[in-house]
């Protein structure tokens, strides 16, 4: 059977050039050709296979981790790699580890707040990975309130040192990534204190393990936090628990580019605008929104592939079942990721623009788009993760029993993908930041201050507070005006809602929390719209390929629509639209579905995912999954012998009737 | 600090008796004391222990699972155990093993599906543990589609035995539970064919592995099927794989209470109605739903009690940050799950009483209620199993950071409960079941027939179908035939519209798949006013204890209004309520919330978990929460050495810059 593509009959019914689509995905041809040469390296590595991932136990997973991180930086010294070939080969490498942390948090934080003095020692040594560097900002007790960091950093001046505390438990570093095992030195946020003075949360280059015999050094606590979910997935991660007993570093090991301690103990600002901060948590969100669109593409092509695989029912006069992907329950609920794999897509290429458009304006001390940007890239960040997460699961299930097997790769990936909800901001709580930003834009139209960028829609809210959708025909949902006057009619007005019912307060905090939910639900309508727009935009631009662009507007009018059905109450109950046009949409919705059935392979073929990083059974590209399923099952550890460990011990007495003797 | 309830305060709080709720939960004083009594049996025997198994690799976790069953049959043994009381020590005994499939269906089978002479033949064997069984059934390629399987048992009249044979890849049974490495017997389901013709699929009695040395008997090959989602969860359970060739077994291994194949390779009937085999899938269904509250309940309880412990931000003056579970977006997510346990605990309660009416008309050949019981019982296992899955997500998500860490107990949680979507009948399938008894009921209502048991509210079609909610003000919404109107109203109407819709094709099979997932969102919308109306049932009843009935008045209301809220975009588009009374609803939860909150830790209380089940740090009783995590740490293997294997390999090397010449 080897060499045959079980698949190419759903290849050959696709109604668009794949190749085109896939150079579209990929964000350029020279991107495409990048990933797919490094994916290669990895997939043809047998250092990275990761089959066998599952069955480890935690010690000899961390071992192949370790394994796979040395050989990843050799590879990357010995071929010369560039910084951004090195950040794919870690990505295809596909196992979280230490390098993550110590590329994706240490470095960037010693370039971001570091001082040219403090970049000049430090940077060659992590470039080099002479150290290697994690990030500790979270604390036993301390998760999203930052400000409410209990380690301590008081300023002696009698030695020139600070002295690192953890006073508490609760105040223990906890979840740091790379920090458990084989971090040597760690950005440590703590509170800087001077002269009995609070001043805040700082972040400190501290030392933690010995050079020579990596040993903690004096004072140092430190270790493993313990398993974390699903069998692989991150427990290849050391995140770690430290806690200090009076640990003294020198002064110049507080990162100083925004303030400064002096010799004397004097806590000063430095002139650097403290908001070229936000330009690096801006970069940080864009990569989580790329992030979530691979991860559901990863998802979406296992599902699809194995729906198109599988056969169930409908078999007429003994002949061959019904494929899975045809039936509608099975399209509407996998075509919608589908469409939101793409979605998450464009609007992570349109947040590398802002991150470019912010960066800009930031040198140029230009601060006026920073509030909008924040807001907008916390609220993306909080909905593509969360679909993501929910996507991946229903992806699992899509794939019925089968799917429930580590060999499906989707247990892992949902394992591994899971935290994305959780870390740079809780996803609740980031869109409580967005509601708080357009509240606050909201209660500013009056006074002509004009709001910007992701927001400037609501400079027409008297006229979106009358809006009527004139959607006549199922038909009329196809075009984007339409859509996009819905959702925005919708979004202003549940925001001006919930705006209004908070001016009933006298005490706007109290409001603010007492009508939370509501504000949720209105910043996540909001955020809606955003990646609908951003769909729409994108298609606005010339697309070439036969039929790519057709393609990308049946998955737009998918991913709005489907929106629009499951928020139908929001819509209905904003009268945004009314009961005929909600059932127009879902008419629609169906008869794109079908537009999607012979594509959808082809569709899912675009992500250019290898077999090496899908890492499934189902999903294989050849659509050959029973057999290697079938062979798969063997390779697990309980098949080694015929007869299980334990048996003779505690079945052969209960079989026997032998128990009441039987040593247990 | 031992000893101390650091949430005593809360408890202190509480507006009700929780001992009287503890046996509403329970279901009777009775009940509350048999599994207090074999809980702390269980929680206090070593043997049984939790806390260390996400860290054991596959071959240790299974000793430790064949362990525990040889242990927990002795107790049952020489504690001479009552069937229940042996069904409740396993429940505790919280670790998926082959005994939960010899008698949850290998003994069942025997006892529903064999005749008087197999049953005194093979009931004594199994219920003494000389044999042990396990029930297979789907195969490779072949789920939820039963009348689909390929394996055969071809008679052969020259031998008077069965042929079993597997004759392709896709016909290997796959997945059943205590086959892969223990079971010495299974029920394997077939195609039964007898000179030459296929009469369908029948169970046989088949022996895998000789009783003397445990290896497999000639012509059969079988194994594990390898590892599933999660460290623990279904790892401890040899699901497995089998194929025959051409195996005999003697005629009378055939299970043959429904048709028999007689000496001369005669197939017939007997004269047991085949319906009475619907009996026993009603009982496993309200089995399942039983389960999910309870697996809901385990979530939400160490949920709540988590975020009573936890704090973050809203600090004053330095002084303590604020309970999590004063935040209303928190309260807003996991007050709902609360309530949807209880929900459940009453729906399951009163599906043992539909189990029971079901059994006694049938044995007096009353069938007349079994298509809706089936239909009910359907719907009701999707529903519960869905909310469930995705509410112990949903916890896990409300616990932060640390929810992500094993010992939270919530990721084994969910890895454990998943399947539960999937078997006994995928829960999308269940509901287009559900969908199509629905349909038939509604089109049959012209004709006399009267719609029965949980359907009996279409009779009143006609005027469900004018119907106006009455609701003015907030709390009309308190009232019980206010909400099961609108929940009436809305399911009669979505079911009625579905059908209408139907009837335009002239192929109504292709109707029903083109339109099928509307059908779904229709039939769901059925079950949840079943799950609603047995709620408001249940508060009929006289309930006693000080506060019981007020603080389930409360949760029945939330229960009710949160799906409310959360299918707004039905009751509107159904024009069941309007949008000020949607509107309305939503602004009663939000009070609602807080009449729970001081209440919240003693709800979750009642459901008198013991810390040995949660295997939680997180939910523990005592709330000393922080501690325990920290200790719970360093338990890891990671830990046992400072520097971690691997480290003079794979990281000195990179560390000292001596990649170039190491060996990896």
């Amino acid at each position: 059977m080897a060499g045959v593509d079980h698949l190419a009959f759903e290849r050959n019914k696709a109604q668009f050039d794949v190749n085109e689509l896939k150079i579209v995905w990929a964000g350029s041809r020279e991107e495409l050709e990048l990933s797919d040469r490094i994916s290669r390296l990895v997939a043809n590595d047998p250092v990275f296979r990761k089959d066998d991932r599952a069955s480890l136990d935690r010690k000899e997973l961390f071992k192949t981790t370790l394994r796979k991180a040395a050989h990843a930086w050799k590879m990357i010294i010995e071929l010369r790699l560039t910084e951004q070939e090195a950040n794919k080969l870690r990505t295809f490498v596909d196992q979280p580890a230490y390098t993550d942390l110590h590329w994706g948090m240490f470095v960037p934080a010693l370039k971001g707040q570091g001082t040219d003095e403090q970049q000049a020692k430090w940077l060659p040594l992590a470039n080099k990975m002479q150290i290697i560097g994690c990030y500790a900002q979270t604390e036993l007790g301390h998760g999203s309130n930052v400000q409410g960091l209990e380690t301590t950093a008081t300023f002696d001046p009698k030695t020139d040192e600070f002295v690192i505390h953890s006073p508490t438990l609760t105040s223990s570093k906890w979840w740091p990534g790379g920090l458990g095992k084989v971090s040597t030195h760690a950005i440590v946020y703590a509170r800087l204190i001077t002269d009995g003075q609070d001043q805040g949360v700082h972040g400190f280059i501290v030392q933690l393990r010995s050079l020579d015999d990596h040993l903690p050094l004096s004072g140092i606590t430190v270790g493993d936090i313990g398993m974390k979910f699903g069998n692989a997935a991150y427990n290849s991660m050391d995140n770690g628990v430290l806690s200090f007993d009076h640990v003294r570093i020198p002064r110049n090991q507080m990162l100083m580019r925004v303030s400064q301690v002096t010799r004397e103990g004097k806590y000063v600002q430095s002139s650097v605008p403290r908001q070229l901060m936000y330009g690096t948590m801006v970069y940080v969100r864009q990569a989580i929104v790329a992030d979530a669109s691979t991860a559901l593409s990863r998802a979406v092509c296992i599902a699809t592939r194995y729906s198109a695989v599988r056969r169930q029912f409908g078999s007429q006069n003994g002949g061959l079942e019904t494929q899975v992907i045809d039936y509608k329950t099975q399209q509407a609920r996998l075509f919608p990721l589908l469409a939101s794999a793409y979605a998450f897509r464009f609007v992570s290429e349109w947040l590398k623009w802002l991150y470019t458009d912010v960066t800009q304006r930031l040198k140029a001390n230009d601060f006026s788009t920073l509030p909008e940007a924040h807001a907008c890239t916390a609220g993306l960040k909080s909905l593509t993760t969360t679909a993501t997460a929910d996507g991946i699961e229903e992806c699992r299930k899509l794939c019925g029993g089968h799917g429930y097997l580590t060999s499906s790769g989707l247990p892992e990936l949902f394992a591994v993908y899971v935290p994305a909800c959780t870390y740079e901001g809780d996803n609740t709580v980031l869109l409580l930041q967005v509601a708080r930003y357009l509240v606050k834009t909201i209660s500013q139209l009056g006074s002509g201050i004009k709001p910007v960028g992701t927001t400037a829609y609501l400079a027409r809210v008297e006229q979106l507070l009358q809006y009527q959708s004139d959607v006549t025909r199922a038909e009329d949902w196809l075009k984007p005006n339409v859509v996009i006057e819905a959702f925005e009619a919708r979004a202003a007005r549940m925001n001006v809602a919930v705006a209004q019912n908070l001016s009933k307060f006298t005490n706007p905090e109290e409001g603010f929390q007492e009508l939370s939910a509501d504000l949720v639900e209105a910043a996540a309508a909001h955020c809606q719209l955003i990646v609908v727009s951003k769909f729409i935009e994108k298609l606005q631009q010339d697309i070439p390929g036969k039929g790519v662009k057709q393609q990308l507007q049946v998955l737009c009018s998918i991913y709005a629509l489907f929106l629009l059905h499951k928020h139908l109450g929001d819509f209905l109950s904003t009268g945004s639209i009314n009961q005929k046009q909600g059932s127009l949409a879902n008419e629609l919705l169906r008869s794109l579905y079908s537009q999607v059935r012979p594509n959808a392979i082809a569709l899912v073929d675009a992500f250019n995912h290898s077999d090496h990083l899908l890492g499934s059974t189902l999903g294989r590209y050849d659509g050959n999954v029973y057999p290697k399923l079938y062979e798969e099952a063997w390779k697990d550890p309980l098949n080694d012998s015929v007869v299980p460990d334990g048996f003779h011990q505690y079945v052969q007495p209960i079989l026997r009737q032998q128990l009441r003797n039987a040593r247990l």
